[in-house]
Parts: structure tokens; C-alpha cells; sequence
């Protein structure tokens, strides 16, 4: 290999499309564009009158059988991630899979027993956000124990307003058998990693769910879940693609602190002196009485620290595209391991299963039991095969 | 009657004593004291040396019975709030009830009884918050349909730390036969009232509740709610008495706005020009590509309007008195009708028995089954008698 990674962009639309002009620009100093592949003739038009010079296939076979690219990226509808990610970890071609890893744990596992048979060949997920330099410290002041054990997450995700227009863009958009599901799938998977990365992997969920309920479409555009990550500790999140006007507002309690973000990009950060416990073990009963008279000052117990990062607009994309290309070359530690994709499909999977059984269920739920609900809706919705 | 109606104050602890003094310092204006009562000699002490002239007994019943006042307030332990409100119902004085109205369902649908067969009685509830100007608002924005139909509400209210200290300063606080709950029964009621009384009774609820879980008591210090109004439309409240920090943040999403309350002090309202389903469905697969460029301004869509209120402390308590004087003297309409007590009181029935049986409870939940728990809960402590 040369000093940059070959990318083979595999399917050519929005995505595939800005991270060719990132990678073109200059923004992924480590690779170039090695081949393009898409089953949309317009499109590999584009691609063609975009990237003079760089060889168009028209299937991602081709594209793979090439020996143009020496990774590929597969900007490709969800379903399609595990079984491109597999064949090209089979070809020996690094692979970096968009999110989400896939529609439904068992394709995602399959993707990462094939992953792990191959130790040399690199596998990563577009988790952009995960480059958020935001995200990264408040990882690394969870991860140190900064603000103690996590008590209660809650994050309210709506920021993603889709019109109906969105929604009837194309056949497979918004349907189980063609997307394999809404917002879980589409807009928030990103916010379950990150969530689950900082905040852990919890036990069981319990979800009230609104399929079609503000657009006319078969999966959802509403979701509320209930997480338990056992001991007491609970997390809530809320997503839907409706509201107009949009929060995006997650709050991190522990035992020694809190972080509240707003807008993914202020994060205050409170560290108390001491574990909250302790503290109201030590509060004398004077104290007690002084507090309900509005004199107990509890800025003296805690300090606060207000961070924030401006980030550039496809500085994450980047960043991911550059770190999955320095792991290729010199074996740098991957930002997101494509096998972590399990935790966003597996939580979403189970947020849909509480909702279709009406039970808190758990993370480990019945993977076969998932598969044929959801091969139930494909069925119902009578346009694309069923899933196996 | 006198042109000022004469209040029995019944218990002289810390509100007792607190509604005596805006009184006594003319921010009552139609009300006198006319009597106290405490069972505690070193409390009638306190009353006697406060308020010259003010007869103090030694009994709810002797207070009754004295032809010294016109109406009583009752700030006594919660489960005694329906039998002394029925006591002084069925005397002919007028009653004003501590928050919550009672412990579980029975009791307050047996004083709602009561109140309903004596109209010529005046029978209101302390919901001292319906007096917050901010909220009295935001009821209006939403009884006019200015932000349409209700879809979703979130409210985490978390600032109430309580130290251990707070619950160890009595034998009844904190337990299930003394008090009968923790945090939904003795500092989110007046929430649990807004949040019903603004956005709606909710069909059912699902809650994680989370018993002596960061103090040493029985009763919940950890409340995460999920609620179903119907139709699609969710809520969540989570609430907490070991957040030093702490939150209070509410947001209504409706149809054709929302509303997002910090602090109970500033809500922010947005309304949107037309219905947001309207927005959705009129607008171009144009406009839907330029909205993914980032070329999209949906501030033509919306206005912002910014409400902010300062609250004089106890301006709140004293406004609720004088509406109830005024009531009596006038017949003027209550701003907390009795009768409403009952609805924070069943939503919290209903999520600690969601939490008991770990199933989505109705808010018609069998009664029977809830008392049965909460005496089984109360024989466990072997401290208190059961409840009937």
C-alpha cells in the first residue's frame, strides 16, 4: 500500500458524494478516492463529471474485484451494511460501514464473527459524532469518574424536523422492508452510541412508540424510552421527527456531579466536593433548618465549568475518514471499532420490541422473536422481501 | 360574617406558621387569624407568643367547635388532611386543604363526597404554584389552542435536595404509614397538579420508582413517568430528591407550538404560523433539498415569544389565602377548586403501583389493590396502623 488508503465510496447520493468532496478537498489528508460504485446510472454520471479520473462501476462487485480500492465505504440503505461490510472483510478490503451497523442484531453479529476472524483487515462505523470534540471530554470526565456512578441519563433528541416531502423521496424510505424502521434508524443512531458510549449499556427498556403518527409513513416518528441500567439507575430518551422547533438536551446525573448539554454543543460540567451522599450525611440538623430558610449556600459544595467547542461543519466525517485511514496505515486506535455498532441496533431493536409486546424488555432480548415481528411488517407492507 | 374571614390555623409547625405571619403582616387582606391549634405544647407556645390575642388549642376539635373562625387550613401530616377537611366540611366551616389532598384515592374521593353535598361551603386545595403568574399564563396559551393540540410533554423537576438530615427530623416522615409516599406525595404534588392541570389527565402511566435509593427511608426518592394521554400523545416526569444540582425543566410540544419552561421562572413560546402537519405536507421536494443544504430558515414559519415572571416569595401562599377568603366572602371562582386535589393524588397512586406490579397502570387502577399494597407496605415498617 502506498502512503494513502484507496476509499471505494459505494453508492454515490448524499453521503457518498460529500465524503468524495471532503477526501477531494483535501479534508482526509491519508486517502484518496479510489473507485466509485452505484446501481444509479444518473448517479455515476454525477460521480463521473465529479471525480475525473477515478473509475465508476456499476456495481459494488465490481468496485471490490477492482484492486482500485483498499477500503471501501458503504453509503448503501441500512439493511445492505452487513452483508457489503462482510464481503468486503472477505475480500481482504478494509471496511467502514455507514450507521447504523444494520436493521437487526443477528445480520450485525453475523458482520462482527466475520470481523473478528479477520484481525488484519480494518473494520469501523461512521460514528461521526464520536469525533465531536464535545462528546470526546465529556467521555473522558465519565470515564475518569469525575462526577461518581451514573444515577439517571435523560436525552431529548428532536432536532431533526422531516417534512413529509423527506419521507417520499424514495420506495424504500421510512418503510420496515426497505429501512427497517424510522427515526431509531435513520436520525437518532448516532445519539443511542453516543449515549451508550458515555453514559453505559443498559439492562432492559420499556418504550411507548408512535408509528406514523404525525407523518404518513409505516415506522416511527415518535419515541419515549425508559432505560434501567440496574441499581437503581435509570435514563430516558426521547426522539421524533415533528417537532419543528427542536430540543436537543441531555443531562448526565452521578453521584458526584452532574453534566447537562445543550444543543450537543454547551456542556456545563458540576463536580461536587464530595459524593452527594456524603454530603447529606454530613449536613447537621442546624444546617437542615438553614437550608429551608434560604440560608444554605451550596455553591460552596460544588464548582462548575462551562465547555464549549465550535465545530466545523464535516470536520467529524473527516476526522473518522482520516482515523479509519491512519489505522489502516500505521495501526492507529480505531475512534469508533465497527464492532460497536451492535450496542445503537441492539437498543433500538428492543425499544421497538417493548412497544410491539407492551413489556419492559431486556437487552438481550429474543433475537428470533424480533426478527419475525419484524418480518410480520415487511410482510403486511406487501413491497419488499422478507429478512433472514 | 365580618367583611374578613376568620382562619383556624391547624398545626403550627413550619407552614402553619408561615401563613400566620403573611396574615398577621396584612398580605391577607380579607383574614384574620381567628384560632390555632396543636397537639404540641412547645408549638402552642410558639402560636401564643407570635399572635397576642389568638386563641391557641389544644385539639382540632376544640378549635372546631369554637365558634372562633369561619374556615380552617390544615398543615398536619398528609393522611389526616381528608378527615380534617370532612370534619370541618361537615361543621359548616369552610376548608382549605394542604396539598396533597390525601394519600390514596379513597379517602380523597370520601372528602370530595363530602365537599360536593355541602355547596354552600367553600372547599379549596393549596396549590400555591396555580398562583405562579408564569404558569396561569401558559395554561391560557394552551386552553386558546395557541400551540395546538398536545403531543408531548417532559418535565424533570430535581431541585428539591432533601439531606438525609431532613428526613430523620420526624418519626413520620418519610415512612408509608406515617406519610405514604416520599417525593411524589410531599414535593411534587404541586407538579403533578400543574403539569395535569396545563397539558391533561393522562390515561396510563408506566413508571421506574426507586425506594430508598440514595437516602436511608422506605418511601421513593427516584421517580422516572412515562404517561399515555391517548392518540399517540406521551409524557415523562422524572423527579428526585438527591440532585444537588438540580433541574426544572418543562416542555409542551403541540400541534402548532411549543412551549419550554426553565427555572418555573422563563418559558419560551414558539408558535407556528400554521399547523405543523400543514407546514409538513405543503412544503416542495425543492425546498425539502434545500433544507439538507442547510438553506432552509424556519424562522418564517414560527414566532418566539419569551415570558418571564418575578414571583415575590410567599406572594404565591398569601395570593392562594385571599382567594379563598374571597371565595367565602364573595363567591369569587377558587383558583384550586378542592375537588382537584383528587388528580395528583391518583397519578401518584398509579405510579407507585406501576412501579409495585411493573405493569402500564390505568389512572382508573382497581383502588382496592393499591390500599392493599400500600397497608402491606405499612405492616413491613410495623409502625403505624393500617389504613382503611
Amino acid at each position: 500500500m502506498n502512503d494513502q488508503v484507496r476509499l471505494g465510496i459505494v453508492g454515490y447520493g448524499t453521503q457518498g458524494s460529500t465524503y468524495a468532496r471532503f477526501i477531494s478537498e483535501g479534508m482526509v489528508p491519508s486517502m484518496v478516492v479510489g473507485a466509485v460504485a452505484d446501481i444509479d446510472p444518473a448517479r455515476r454520471q454525477l460521480a463521473a463529471d465529479a471525480l475525473p479520473g477515478v473509475p465508476v462501476h456499476e456495481s459494488f462487485e465490481a468496485l471490490l474485484s477492482s484492486g482500485q480500492v483498499d477500503a471501501v465505504i458503504t453509503t448503501v440503505p441500512h439493511y445492505l451494511h452487513p452483508e457489503m461490510g462482510i464481503a468486503a472483510l472477505e475480500a481482504g478490503i478494509h471496511a467502514l460501514v455507514e450507521k447504523p451497523a444494520g436493521v437487526y442484531t443477528q445480520q450485525v453479529a453475523e458482520l462482527n464473527r466475520v470481523a473478528a476472524s479477520k484481525p488484519d483487515v480494518v473494520f469501523a462505523i461512521m460514528f461521526n459524532q464520536r469525533n465531536n470534540p464535545l462528546y470526546r471530554r465529556l467521555k473522558e470526565i465519565v470515564d475518569a469518574g469525575e462526577i461518581g456512578a451514573i444515577r439517571r441519563t435523560n436525552w431529548i433528541i428532536t432536532n431533526w424536523w422531516r417534512p413529509q416531502g423527506y419521507y417520499d423521496q424514495s420506495e424504500w424510505r421510512a418503510t420496515w422492508g426497505g429501512e427497517g424502521g424510522g427515526v431509531l434508524v435513520n436520525q437518532a443512531p448516532h445519539q443511542l452510541d453516543l449515549w451508550q458510549w458515555i453514559c453505559g449499556v443498559p439492562k432492559s427498556v420499556y418504550a411507548k412508540v408512535a408509528y406514523g403518527f404525525r407523518r404518513d409513513i409505516a415506522v416511527e416518528d415518535e419515541v419515549t424510552a425508559v432505560v434501567d441500567y440496574g441499581d437503581g439507575a435509570t435514563g430516558v430518551f426521547v426522539t421524533a421527527t415533528h417537532d419543528l422547533v427542536g430540543t436537543d438536551r441531555f443531562e448526565i446525573l452521578g453521584d458526584q456531579g452532574k453534566i447537562v448539554v445543550e444543543g450537543s454543543r454547551t456542556a456545563t460540567v458540576t463536580r461536587l466536593v464530595k459524593p452527594e451522599q456524603q454530603l447529606s450525611a454530613e449536613m447537621s440538623t442546624d444546617e437542615v433548618r438553614r437550608m429551608f430558610m434560604g440560608q444554605f449556600d451550596a455553591s460552596t459544595l460544588q464548582t462548575t465549568e462551562v465547555i464549549e467547542f465550535e465545530s466545523a461543519w464535516g470536520g467529524q466525517h473527516s476526522g473518522v475518514l482520516e482515523n479509519f485511514a491512519q489505522a489502516i496505515l500505521h495501526g492507529t486506535e480505531l475512534l469508533a471499532p465497527g464492532a460497536d455498532g451492535m450496542h445503537g441496533v441492539r437498543l433500538a431493536n428492543a425499544i421497538h420490541l417493548s412497544s410491539w409486546t407492551g413489556r419492559e424488555v431486556p437487552l438481550d432480548f429474543d433475537e428470533t422473536e424480533y426478527l419475525t415481528a419484524l418480518n410480520e411488517r415487511i410482510a403486511d407492507e406487501g413491497k419488499f422481501p422478507a429478512r433472514a
